[in-house]
C-alpha cells in the first residue's frame, strides 16, 4: 500500500512531488471525457521517468501476436488500445533554460484533480540557478464533455522576481510509441503538418489483418497575452508555436491553448482539418471561462444522480468519488461503439477495449447511477458485434455466437488459448446483462428484440459446446477456465455449467414472449429447443453431499486444500511469488467462481447453501483480481456477515487511491472501480430488484455515521440515506412507489424512515 | 504421400528433377557425419525455392521467445539449432553465364544418396541457350566419418561439345539465416576473412540469456585441374575463389574442394586458423580418392553391425536403412554433449536438441546396433545436465530434478507452459532408460554411480510434484500432460502416475545395491526413502472396473468416446483440419499413452491386460505423431495380431521417403526413425530382455520372404534370420550363450534354427 494523495471528500491532492513515483502520480490524476484521455504527464515535459500515455476512445491497432506454437482456433493478433498525439505539451524556457521539475529548483508545488468539475490544476514556483529569478507558474487542464473533442489548457507564469525572457511553445506531438508494443513499432505514419492553424494529421500503420487504419488530426489554437509569436515549426508527426517575450517583476502572462481532436471514426479524412478548425475556432470563441463553466455544469448534473456520500470516513468518501469519477470520464454512453476499457484512458496495459467485466460489474452499476440508455447502450455495443461472435465460434468449429475475451470490433483479439476459447462463461455475462437491464428498467423491447438475437446466438453455440457423456448420462462441458483464472482447462466448472443452462432457459422463456415476425426470422427450430430443454434438464452439476456446496470443477476437491491462512505472508499475492505451476495446481482462488453464479442467480440459491459455498470458498479464495471483493461483500452483507462485508469492501474502495496491487503505476482498475459501489448499495443497503420491486435490507458499518446515496428507478430519483436512527427513502424525482424495505412493502410518496433491524 | 526417389535396396536416387518439391528433395538428400550436416543443397546455387541449410551439432542460438502472456516458471528463450556457413558452393558460369537448374536447359539429370557409403551424387549435362554448349557436370559430396571436420566437394565439368571459357567459384558464405528466426534476426556477426588460404571466421550474436557465442572458421582449400585461378574476394561473412580457363570439346576440369570446420566447442577462437589450416592441408595431402575410401570403409563397418535385410520387399528394406542411415548420420556416439535432434542436420524446425524422444525411441535401438559406449554417451548426456534439472524443477519451486522438454543444455528452452512444465512423464523417461541400458547390457556401473545421481534427483523431483489428497486417501499428480499432446492440463494422467512409482522403486532398489560412499554423497535420509515408499504404495491410478482398463486421466471416460473410424476422411489430420479446441476435447489420441506405460514396463501387465487396453485406446489413436505407429506395432505383435503389426509398422518404415505428413520438406523426422527398426525387431521378431536372458517370438509378415538382422549384445555380435522355414539365429562373433526362443531356452554355440509357431 502506498498513499500519494491527501485524504479529502473531494480532491485528489498533494503539495508534495515525488519522482520516484511519478508514473503513479500520473496514473492517479488521469482525466478522460469518454471520447479521450491522458494520464497525468507534466505540460511543460519532464527528463525523469515518466509514462507519456494520451489515449483515443476506439482508435487501436492490432498488434501482431506471438504464441508458443501457433494452432487453429488461437486469435490471430493482439489488439491494442495506441498511445495517440501528445496534446498538453507546453514547452518553457526561462532565459534560455528549459524548465524540468527533474532537475530545477522549485517550491510550493502543488498538484489536484477535482472530481466534482473534472478539472486538473497544477503550480509551483520555479528558481533559476542564480536565484535572480523566480516565477510562479499555474496549469489548468479539462476535456470537456460538453464539447468532447475540445482539450483546454492553460498555463499562467507570474514573475514573482527578476525580468526573464520567457517563452512557452505549446505543441502537438504525435512521435509517440506504446510501452507494450510487441515489436517496438511505431503504430503511427505521417500524413501532413500545418503551420497556422498549426495541425497535425497522423494515420495508424497498415496491418495484415483487414482492420482499418485510422486518421486522426489534431489541432491548436493558442490565445496568448504578455508574449509574442515569435515562431512556429513542424517537423515529422510534430507541430509547435513559439510565443516569447521579456516580462516584468510582478507581471502574469497567459497562454491558453485550444486544442481539437477528429477521428476517422467519425470525420472523414479529407474533412479532418476543416473540422478541427471549426470546432477549436468555437471554443477559442467561447473562451476559457465559459468552456470551463460549461464544464463543471456538466459535471454536477453526473453528480446529482450519482453521488455517494459517506459521513464519518472521508478516506472511504474519496474512494468512491475516485472510483465515479474514474468510471465516468471513461464512459458515460454516448457512443454505441465504445466500452469501457479495463484501463480506460490511464495506460496502455491489458489489449482490447472490451472485457466480460464490463457486462457483470459495471453494468448493475450503470442502471442505478445513469439514464438507461447508458446501459443500453453497452447491450446495443454488443448486438453490433454479434456477427463477429458468430466468427469466433467458428473458428472453433462450433456453431452460435462466442462473444470475446477481449476485443475492440467482436473478434477475439486476446492471446492465450486458456482464456480465449476456454474461458467462455463470458458469454453468460452478457445473456444476464440482458435480464439486469430488463429486470431494472422494465423495459423489455430490448430482450425481445435485439437481445434475442444475442440470446439466441449465444444459446445455439452453448448447445453444440457441451457434449453428452455416455458415461455419466449427462451434459458436460469440458476444456474451460471459471472466472477463477488460477485454474484453467477444468472440466464442467460448475458457474460456466450454471450459467449455460440458466442461458438456454432465458432464451426460451424470451423466445415465448416474442412476436412471431422475430421468431420466425431468427429460424429457432423445434429441434434446437428440445436440445436446449434437455440441456437444462441434464447438465451436470459437481456436487458434493458431504459438504453441502457445489464443487468448483470435477477434480476441485481432489487438491490439497487449505485456507489461505495457512500461507505465510511472503506467498502473498501468488501472483507475484509462485511459478504458474504451482498456482495452478493450488486450491487458491483468485475470484469469486461457483460464488459468482451465487452472486448472478440470487433467488435460486437459499441462504444456507449461500452460507455453506461462501464458508467453503472464500477461506481459499486470495482475491487477487481486483473483481473479487466486492462480489463477496456483497454476498457476506446478504449473509449478515457485516464485519466481513465492510473488510472486504475496504480491499475495493481504496485499490489505486492507496495502490493496493501495486501496479496501479500502469493505470487505473477501471473496470474493477464499480466494485466499492455495489459493495455500498447491492451489499450494505441490501439493494436488490425482484419481483418488479426496489428492495432493501440497510445496515450501517460501525466505522461509519452515515451513508448516503441516489439511484435512478425507472424515471424517479431516489436518495437512500442510512444512519444511526435508521433508513429514510425520499424520492426526490418522480411518482411515489412501493417498495420492499426489510422483507415488509412500504409506499413511499416522499419521504419513509425505518430503524435499522 | 508422394514418392520422389526410386525404390532401391541401398540407395535414394532419381533421374527426374522436380523444381515443385525442391525442399523435400534436399532433406531427403541431406548427408550428416554427427559433427555437421546440410541438406541436399545445389553446389552451383539454385535460384527458384529452396532451404539453404547447413548445421553444425551442438551450434545454437537462445532466440528470444513470445508467448501470450508471461509468467513465473515459463522458460525465457527457444532455443535453435542455426543454420550456419554453407560450405558446398561452387558458382559455375559458362562463357560469363550462370548456370542455374532453375532457368537453364540440361538433361540426363542424376542424383544419388548412397546410403551404404554415405556418398552424395549429381549430375547433368548443361546446354546453353544457342546449343552450341554441352557440358556434362558430375558433383560428388561427403562429410566424412573418418575426419568428421572435413567436408570434400568435387566438381567434374566434361566439355561434349563447344570450347566453352568456364569458371568455377568455390565459396564459403556465412550470410544465412534462420527461416524461423523469431524476430528476422542474423544469428551471426562477422570476426574475419582471409584470402589465402580462403577462410570465414564468424561468431554467434550477444543474448541476454548468459548463453556462450559460438566462434566458428570455415576454411578450404582447392585442388584445381584445368584451370587457372583468376581471383580470389572477400566479403563480409564470405570469402571466395574464382578459376577460369577455356576447355576444349573432351577435356574435364575438376576442382575438389577441401573444407574443415573447427568451432570454438573444441579449438580456442585464436587457434582456430591454424587448427583448420592443419586439418585442410592434412586432408588434401590425402587426396580425394583416399578420403573417399577411407569413409566408405567406416561406414562399411557401421553396417556389419546394424545392417537390416528383408527379401521380398525392396520398399520396406529401402526404407528401414534410410531410417537407419539418417540416425547414424545424425548420432553415433562420439560426444557425449551431443544428442539426437529431432530434425538432426536436416533442417531448423522445432527449437532445441534433445527431447525425450531420444531415451525413449532411439536407446533401445543404439544398445543393439552400436557398441554400448554410444548409448552410454546418450545417458552421459543426461548426467552431465542434471544441475540444470535442478534449476527447470527450482523454476517450479519444485524439489529435486525436472529434465527439460527441449534444450540444449539441460536448462529448459520450449515455450508452451502445457509443455514444459506439464509434460513431465519426459522426467521418467530419463531413469527409464538407465534401466533399459542396465538390462541390456548387463553393466551396472552406471546405475549406480551417475545413474543414480540421476535417479535420486528424479526421485526428489516426483516426491514432491505429487500432493496428498485427504479427500480421496490417495498421492495424486494434477496438471500434468501426458504423452498424448492432444490434450493437457490432465489431472492423473495414468502413464505419468504409474512410471513416476516406477521411478521411485527403482531408485529405492538401485540405492540398495550402491556403494556407501556413494549413497552418503547423495545424503538421501530416511524420511525421503519412507515418503517415496508411501508414495509408490498410495499412488492413484485411475481404473475402470467394467472396461477393466487403466483410466488415460481422470476425466477421460466422460468425453464423447468414439473410434477414429467414425471419423470423415476429411477431418485427418486432426491437427491440420481442426481447433485446437475441439482437438483438446475430442476422445482422440495422438499417440501412446497408458499404452506407453505397457511398452515401457512390459513385465509389469499381463497380456490381458495388455489386449484390454490395446482394444480400448488404439483405436481412439490418430497416430500424427511419428513416435506412435511403432509402440503399437510392437504391442500388437506381442499379441499376435500379426496384420495389425505390419499394417502399423508401414506408417513408420516410409513416413519420410513417402511425406506421409506432407512435412518432410521442412526436414527428417529423425528421432522416429528408429520405429521401423523397433517395429521389426521388438514387434515382428519379439525381441526382449528378461532374466538375463535374450528372448524372441519371431512370426513373418506375409509380405515378406525373409529378414535378417543383426544385434550387438553383451560381446556378441548376433545375426537373426526369419524366414519361411523358421528363425536361425547365429552367433557370428563371440561366445555361445543361452537365448529363450518361443519361451524355450536353448544355447546357441554357432548356429541354431527353428521352425515358426
Amino acid at each position: 500500500m502506498k498513499r500519494l494523495f491527501d485524504i479529502d471528500p473531494w480532491k485528489v491532492k498533494t503539495s508534495t512531488f515525488q519522482p520516484e513515483d511519478k508514473r503513479l502520480q500520473e496514473s492517479l490524476t488521469s482525466i478522460g471525457n469518454g471520447y479521450m484521455g491522458m494520464r497525468g504527464n507534466f505540460e511543460e515535459g519532464y527528463s525523469g521517468d515518466t509514462h507519456e500515455g494520451t489515449y483515443l476512445a476506439g482508435v487501436w491497432y492490432p498488434d501482431k501476436t506471438r504464441v508458443g506454437w501457433w494452432k487453429n482456433g488461437y486469435p490471430d493478433y493482439f489488439g491494442k488500445v495506441i498511445n495517440a498525439m501528445n496534446i498538453i505539451q507546453v514547452g518553457i524556457t526561462v532565459d534560455g533554460h528549459q524548465v524540468d521539475l527533474a532537475k530545477d529548483t522549485f517550491r510550493d508545488f502543488y498538484l489536484e484533480s477535482d472530481m466534482k468539475t473534472g478539472v486538473l490544476t497544477r503550480r509551483f514556483v520555479w528558481t533559476s540557478e542564480d536565484k535572480a529569478t523566480e516565477i510562479q507558474f499555474v496549469f489548468t487542464r479539462f476535456l470537456s464533455i460538453v464539447d468532447k473533442e475540445m482539450a483546454v489548457i492553460q498555463v499562467k507564469a507570474e514573475v514573482l522576481k527578476g525580468q526573464p525572457e520567457i517563452s512557452l511553445k505549446p505543441g502537438l506531438d504525435n512521435q509517440v510509441h506504446n510501452e507494450d508494443a510487441n515489436y517496438e513499432e511505431m503504430f503511427w505514419e505521417q500524413v501532413s503538418e500545418n503551420v497556422a492553424p498549426a495541425s497535425v494529421t497522423v494515420r495508424t500503420i497498415k496491418n495484415n489483418f483487414g482492420i482499418e487504419q485510422f486518421t486522426v488530426t489534431g489541432l491548436m489554437l493558442n490565445d496568448v497575452t504578455g508574449l509574442e509569436l515569435s515562431g512556429s515549426e513542424v517537423a515529422n508527426l510534430q507541430a509547435f508555436e513559439t510565443y516569447t517575450g521579456r516580462v516584468s517583476e510582478g507581471d502574469t502572462v497567459v497562454l491558453t491553448k485550444y486544442v481539437a481532436m477528429v477521428t476517422s471514426r467519425d470525420v472523414e479524412p479529407a474533412e479532418q482539418e476543416a473540422k478541427a478548425t471549426a470546432l477549436a475556432e468555437a471554443a477559442k470563441a467561447k473562451g476559457f471561462e465559459k468552456m470551463l463553466a460549461e464544464n463543471v455544469g456538466a459535471w454536477e448534473v453526473r453528480w446529482q444522480k450519482a453521488d455517494v456520500k459517506i459521513v464519518g470516513d472521508d478516506e472511504a468518501q474519496q474512494g468512491l468519488r475516485f472510483n465515479l469519477y474514474g468510471l465516468f470520464s471513461t464512459y458515460y454512453g454516448e457512443d454505441d461503439r465504445l466500452n469501457v476499457g479495463p484501463k480506460g484512458f490511464t495506460g496502455e496495459k491489458y489489449g482490447g477495449a472490451t472485457y466480460w467485466d464490463t457486462e457483470a460489474f459495471i453494468v448493475p452499476m450503470y442502471l442505478a447511477v445513469a439514464d438507461p440508455e447508458v446501459t443500453r447502450n453497452l447491450l446495443q455495443y454488443r448486438h453490433n458485434q454479434l456477427d463477429n461472435a458468430y466468427v469466433n465460434a467458428g473458428k472453433q468449429g462450433l456453431a452460435g455466437a462466442l462473444y470475446p475475451m477481449v476485443t475492440f470490433t467482436g473478434i477475439e483479439c486476446h492471446n492465450e488459448w486458456e482464456i480465449t476459447f476456454m474461458e467462455i462463461h463470458r458469454n453468460a455475462a452478457i445473456t444476464h446483462a440482458i435480464y439486469n437491464y430488463t429486470k431494472y428498467t422494465g423495459d423489455e423491447s430490448y430482450r425481445v428484440n435485439d437481445g434475442l438475437d444475442v440470446l439466441v446466438g449465444t444459446a445455439r453455440f452453448w448447445a453444440d459446446r457441451v457434449h453428452y457423456s455416455k458415461h455419466a448420462g449427462k451434459y458436460m462441458m469440458h476444456g474451460v477456465t471459471g472466472p477463477n483464472e488460477y485454474e484453467n482447462n477444468v472440466n464442467n466448472n460448475f458457474h460456466t455449467n450454471r450459467m449455460a443452462a440458466w442461458s438456454l432457459a432465458y432464451t426460451l422463456e424470451t423466445l415465448k414472449g416474442a412476436d412471431d415476425s422475430k421468431v420466425k426470422e431468427l429460424a429457432v427450430t423445434e429441434e434446437e429447443k428440445e436440445k436446449w430443454q434437455a440441456v437444462i434438464d441434464n447438465m451436470y452439476y459437481p456436487y458434493d453431499e458431504e459438504l453441502g456446496v457445489y464443487v468448483q470443477h470435477d477434480t476441485f476437491l481432489d487438491k490439497d486444500l487449505m485456507p489461505v491462512s495457512d500461507l505465510d505472508a511472503s506467498d502473498l499475492p501468488l501472483n507475484q511469488n509462485w511459478s504458474w505451476d504451482k498456482i495452478l495446481r493450488s486450491p487458491f482462488i483468485k475470484q469469486a467462481d461457483v460464488l459468482q453464479s451465487i452472486y448472478y442467480l440470487r433467488d435460486q440459491f437459499t441462504l444456507e447453501e449461500k452460507e455453506r459455498n461462501f464458508d467453503f470458498y472464500e477461506p481459499m479464495t486470495v482475491h487477487e483480481s481486483s473483481l473479487s471483493p466486492s462480489i463477496h461483500a456483497i454476498i457476506a452483507a446478504e449473509l449478515g456477515r457485516e464485519e466481513k462485508a465492510v473488510e472486504l469492501y475496504a480491499r475495493t474502495a481504496r485499490l489505486d487511491l492507496d495502490n493496493y496491487n501495486n501496479d496501479t503505476e500502469d493505470g487505473l482498475h477501471i473496470t474493477s472501480m464499480s466494485g466499492a459501489w455495489l459493495s455500498i448499495v447491492e451489499g450494505f443497503a441490501g439493494m436488490y430488484v425482484t419481483d418488479e420491486m426496489l428492495t432493501f435490507k440497510p445496515f450501517l458499518p460501525k466505522q461509519w455515521e452515515a451513508y448516503d446515496f441516489k439511484i435512478n428507478y425507472r424515471g424517479r430519483l431516489v436518495d437512500v440515506h442510512v444512519d444511526k436512527e435508521g433508513v429514510r427513502l425520499t424520492i426526490e424525482e418522480g411518482e411515489s412507489m412501493e417498495v420492499k424495505l426489510f422483507d415488509e412493502i412500504v409506499m413511499i410518496s416522499d419521504t419513509i424512515t425505518k430503524a435499522l433491524q
